[in-house]
């Protein structure tokens, strides 16, 4: 029985160009900081790469500073804000990378509500729920000098382009279709001001020193020419997102979580009621289907996500939480085959669990 | 007229396994830190990796935590050293991604010499002379209760693995046969009491947040297998290096930096006299031939190399210093290209520069 991935919030599969990108860029000798031939080569495929990234997420190419991934620039945003001694907000529903460094920010510096903050962030979607928080309304409630940032990682390869305002973006490369080591940081507007935080080599303008990783920023490259194709392929998962969550909600019990606020068409988090999250999570995996239990790289962590908390929900909910994420090309076979593994699960476990 | 590449030190073209290991790795989907079936798949190679890297820098698999490179990996030392409010001190000889961060930290904390150090760093080897400092001295000097860290860049897949004395290793995935974008930090002994410095997701022990880019991972991996053989590659470099750089000095006038000391068997650092450095850069571009001036990241920067100037070079000195350094797999024959292309064009530049 091969296993059915229903985790692309994790990790997207990389869209064929991608991979090919990839696969081209791996015969590219040089670095793209030498400035001799080989290394002007290795440039140009950098630079079409920071074209493409920008275009798809409606920025421009000198706004774009490559990175490993989304993780690192919420915390390049996080210690410049802290660097710059300014204040920082942030919702409730961001993602361990940004919320982790802003818990460790020095008290003077956290503000308590948006209005109040030098720097405010928002993620464009919840990872774990797929929840698009009211980006317009807290746009309306920041100060007019306020640095915008907006963790548009799993929101990138899934809806359209933030608006201007947002004066940073974060963007993931393996969660828009390319592959995992690289992520994009949009710094525009009111962010141009905040300083660069991390002293190093020159590279990416003096804006995040390393040697760039050009065989996933060619594939990041490549999955940004081909995300109108991968956005429209997710609008069209809608349907059976919602489908699989209506038969597990009659299968299993239970609700699931933001069904009545804006969410992105792939994700599905229900929260299953009378039942031990580890033993759901042994169970779901032992059927065969691969699904997100909190942020991914959190998933081994014993605690609660504590943005399902702040949701509302009990730590004893919060860890019996199951995300499902579809990804572009799975069809109503593949939801049907999930669905005849998963029904069965949940009243079997609580079968076990009356057992004397 | 195709370039030739003698650049190796800012970027190693991958060996065969790795870019194959890169390849296979582009098929997995799943994220390592995913608890599922596709999630362990993905671990599965992440750990395959990581016994082979810790194997080839000579620690143990449970030391090895992956990073973006070795810019990511000094910076962290760097950082935990701040955070635990220890003094460091750094060798003269530092890569920018060390050296920087390191002039930045504050001066309490500064040591003068390393006798007086919690926390001493030494590069294994200078990424622009070759050079390999008297590690086994600085050894002798340094407090028994000292972190010893040496960032092992460029020696990582040229010289054996470090003394165990040493308690951080800095190793770079593109120096050592890989590709860019992954990176090790090996911290055993007093490096495991060093404060993670940075929060965000629970990746790699904790100690380092982000996805893991499992492609570039996985290429560094089969380059550690592989690395005994890329080693020896190395050795065999020595007679040609030593060839080219009688015959460019010969034919440039000058001299070799560190040619008394202990070097890699790669490198060549030649101080060229009489001529413009910028001048020179361009002239051997033209000639189709790619090197060295200074740390690649740092090359279109104007200033000349702090660690050339330790040396005793002046400032016209620094700039007009070529560095030669060649890769596993060529031989006499491109050699000899290189130094027909290479020869006159010092000759034609002081030429240039005495027209009225």
């Amino acid at each position: 029985m091969s296993a059915l991935y229903l985790d692309a919030n994790a990790s997207m599969p990389p869209v064929p160009a991608a991979r090919a990108a990839a696969l081209a860029a791996l015969d590219v000798v040089g670095n793209p900081s030498s400035p001799h031939a080989l290394g002007r080569a290795a440039r140009c495929l950098l630079d079409e790469a920071r074209d493409a990234v920008a275009t798809a997420l409606g920025a421009q190419a000198r706004e774009v500073v490559f990175c490993s991934g989304a993780s690192e620039a919420n915390r390049w945003l996080v210690d410049a804000a802290v660097r710059a001694g300014r204040t920082i907000w942030c919702s409730p529903l961001e993602h361990p990378s940004l919320a982790k460094p802003a818990a460790l920010v020095p008290a003077p510096l956290r503000a308590a509500r948006p209005e109040d903050a030098d720097v405010v962030c928002c993620t464009a979607a919840h990872n774990e729920t797929g929840v698009v928080p009211e980006l317009t309304e807290l746009l309306a409630r920041v100060r007019s000098d306020a640095v915008v940032c907006v963790d548009a990682a799993q929101a990138c390869g899934r809806l359209p382009p933030l608006p201007g305002r947002v004066d940073a973006v974060v963007a993931s490369a393996h969660k828009m279709g390319g592959i995992a080591g690289a992520g994009a940081l949009v710094l525009r507007g009111r962010a141009r001001a905040l300083p660069a935080p991390w002293a190093g080599g020159g590279q990416e303008g003096g804006l995040r020193p390393g040697t760039e990783p050009l065989c996933a920023i060619a594939a990041f490259g490549a999955a940004a020419r081909a995300v109108a194709s991968t956005r429209a392929a997710h609008a069209a998962l809608a349907p059976l997102r919602d489908r699989l969550e209506r038969a597990l909600v009659a299968a299993w019990g239970g609700r699931v979580l933001g069904a009545d606020r804006p969410r992105l068409p792939n994700t599905s988090a229900l929260v299953v009621p009378d039942v031990d999250g580890a033993a759901l999570r042994i169970a779901i995996d032992l059927a065969g289907v691969c699904v997100g239990f909190g942020a991914a790289c959190s998933a081994l962590a014993p605690e609660p996500s504590p943005a399902l908390l702040s949701l509302g929900l009990t730590p004893a909910e919060a860890q019996a939480t199951v995300r499902l994420s579809l990804a572009p090309g799975q069809d109503g076979a593949m939801v049907d085959e999930a669905l005849a593994r998963l029904a069965p699960v949940v009243a079997a476990l609580r079968t076990a669990g009356k057992r004397p």
